[in-house]
């Protein structure tokens, strides 16, 4: 390696030579003075050069301290390139109190002098060239904060001594619903289909007498929707444990799961979050509250508001009203809803035996749905029952099925969506802001 | 949560009642006692039960003595249970001198009587059945030394400001080539490709400024083979960074990182590693051996072994036969094979000016590659010339290419096979053992 320094270790080193390597932010090539924005993974700093121009009396001039001028004046915006320079902290310097006197500079590969998008960009044209949008210091915060986020989840897990689960993504039949399915040739002579959750293969962890376990791995939808919260690909944040006596069980787990993971990113990051999303992040208490859907729907038919869906689910907004309320009698920005009706749920999830709804919930953030959990059936009988009743063919359950044919212990968990909790987390207006590469219905590059 | 307690905390209990949850793994039902092997995550335990049968003259029995008898007799091995008896510690049980002489039994959900599959079963059965394979403690912790490795690597990364990326597996255009490409109907209107690796991204993220990734995820190859080291689908490790001033810097880093993710793996399961695999993990030392293709070449040969290959790679026998030779003169079981021809490497790869060959390496572990490592060609003509003399399209790459337009700074990364660092780590005869369920072209369930 060059003895690089990043821009973020300057502020603590003592003034004289040091080499930064960055792109261009920013070139103000005045007459006499010549500044430079340099960014890197860390920060920004100014670098500054005394101008030398061609004398216009024809005198004679430093050939090295000439070119040097050119060379800044030539600067594209997002050339990358590595300075070398004397540091010099100086307090009347805005950014950081400090800068760099220019000795010589390297380009590294130069930028096309015009930048296709500008900070005003429609959100697709910054999709189309996500790489230089990705270099604004905001979006590149999002990464960090999702990297420590993640972390921290595993972190918990591993603790709690959680095996990591890489489950297949090519299945030879659906691991959810035939619907938003997508299918591929395999071979020639079979179809595959591209998992739409690790639904079936963390339960065929718990079968296999794992205990607990997590995954996060990309899953795939093919949902033709365009809301700010649907993608055809997203990461998916999975847990699944045995021996619970309830989907209560899986929720408690859930919710010291974020705590942990959201005191983590205020512990690294809250700082610069307050500065470029203006968003304090709040480190949620326990427990969240829990409120069964009737009685939610209750409390927003008392706000005004009644939710127009015929099966009994929330809609988006009955979703807000919910959270609307919490936040204002609780103070809190998660509620788990439980008690859901068989009918808007999958077939293995558990009844109670005493209300007849479904041992699940949903959990909101902000007035978003973020996850569905749920315990799962693990009685082979009852399991099979439930998804005649939804009118399933057992044939095309085979597989799954068997898992529960050699012993299972009773188990459930929940499938999170990562983008959305990033996305609530800082209070983006869309997952598409904190996904890497978004991928929808007509977004397939780059 | 029932107050359950794993079996691997009851060594240091004191003796009482107890409650555990597992599954049946043997009975030894006799006339006088019984015997049952219940297992859970952490460990087996012997339960124990004076057998109380129907007397033969017809005098009454407690019937619930009778009935825990007769559920026992009943008990088909795999069957989730819970239990309650009493723990006694007992120097003479040779399974972990303790055992629980049983008060009551619930079963979860029974197994059916006939097992599938037996410990000498054929690998193919053994994964159709695999949830039932996974339930031997080998395999079990094949899984639990995956998930120390991997903690271990992102913990490597995570403390050295990596961030974590979850770049797109639906791609408009290929990630490496056009063989081995699986390919799907996209809404209709457009065709999806499966990413071979997150080449292209992990490049992408240098572009935007990320300045160090890594990404552990899943990858797609429609690769006919049924050798004991390919899949159709599986979990690569991924690395990239900026700024390196070659390849090496890049092999310099992923030596630390195998160092540290073995380490912790001997820490937390060298001895049970031992016991189960007959295998001694070995910490390597730094930095590991590095010979030049053409060098391994001339060592094999005096070795008495020629590589049958035309293009001047090594075969896997050349493979093993160097890597033997590192073992016998070095004592180390992982070489890095460098400076590989331009014509058997991928057109990105970066060249060296004086040598004409690739700054590219690939990683030997005990005789298995696991890696191929490179600096990648940032600027963007000597790319485009590279891709042309390989004979490529430059529309098929125009979104990779467009990456390079707008600066990018110097930068190298490798891909890593996590199958294949498990199955040589434990001395595996075939990644399919340590893949939770293998993919192949004639293996897609369950």
């Amino acid at each position: 390696m060059t003895e690089r320094i990043l821009v973020g270790q300057l502020a603590a080193r003592t003034d004289g030579p040091v080499s930064v390597s960055g792109w261009v932010e920013t070139v103000r090539d005045q007459k006499k003075v010549q500044f430079v924005i340099l960014r890197d993974e860390t920060g920004a700093v100014q670098l500054v050069n005394p101008a030398t121009r061609p004398a216009e009396d024809g005198t004679s001039q430093d050939a090295a301290a000439l070119e040097l001028t050119d060379a800044i004046s030539n600067l594209a915006h997002g050339t990358f390139l590595t300075v070398t320079g004397d540091l010099k902290h100086d307090e009347r310097v805005k950014l950081g109190g400090l800068e760099i006197k220019l000795h010589s500079l390297q380009v590294a590969a130069a930028a096309l002098p015009e930048t296709p998008i500008a900070a005003d960009s429609s959100m697709d044209k910054r999709m189309d060239w996500r790489f230089l949008d990705l270099r604004q210091r905001r979006n590149n915060l999002i990464f960090r904060v999702s990297t420590t986020l993640e972390h921290a989840m595993r972190q918990y897990w591993i603790d709690r001594d959680y095996i990591e689960l890489h489950s297949p993504k090519l299945m030879s039949s659906p691991s959810e619903s035939h619907a938003e399915l997508f299918a591929l040739d395999y071979f020639g002579d079979q179809t595959a289909y591209l998992a739409q959750s690790p639904q079936h293969y963390k339960q065929m962890a718990q079968a296999a007498g794992f205990g607990k376990v997590f995954e996060i791995s990309d899953v795939f939808r093919a949902d033709p929707s365009f809301t700010s919260r649907h993608a055809t690909e997203f990461t998916s944040v999975d847990a699944e444990i045995s021996w619970i006596d309830s989907h209560l069980d899986v929720a408690a787990m859930q919710e010291e799961l974020l705590a942990t993971a959201i005191q983590a990113v205020k512990d690294k990051h809250g700082g610069e979050i307050t500065e470029l999303f203006d968003v304090e992040v709040t480190v949620p208490t326990l427990p969240f509250p829990r409120i069964p859907l009737a009685q939610a729907h209750e409390i927003i038919k008392a706000r005004g508001y009644e939710s127009p869906r015929t099966d009994g689910d929330l809609d988006p907004e009955g979703e807000r009203q919910i959270s609307a309320h919490v936040a204002e009698t609780y103070g809190h920005q998660f509620v788990f809803i439980t008690d859901y009706h068989p009918e808007i749920r999958p077939f293995y999830h558990m009844l109670d035996e005493a209300t007849g709804l479904t041992r699940s919930y949903d959990l909101l953030f902000n007035g978003v749905e973020i996850t569905t959990g749920a315990q799962r059936e693990h009685r082979i009988e009852v399991l099979e029952a439930q998804a005649v009743a939804k009118g399933l063919k057992l044939e095309g359950l085979a597989h799954y099925l068997d898992f529960f044919r050699y012993g299972m212990p009773p188990h459930g968990g929940f499938g999170m969506g990562l983008a959305r909790v990033l996305m609530l987390l800082l209070g983006e207006a869309s997952i598409r802001e904190v996904t890497f590469l978004f991928r929808g219905p007509t977004r397939l590059a780059p």
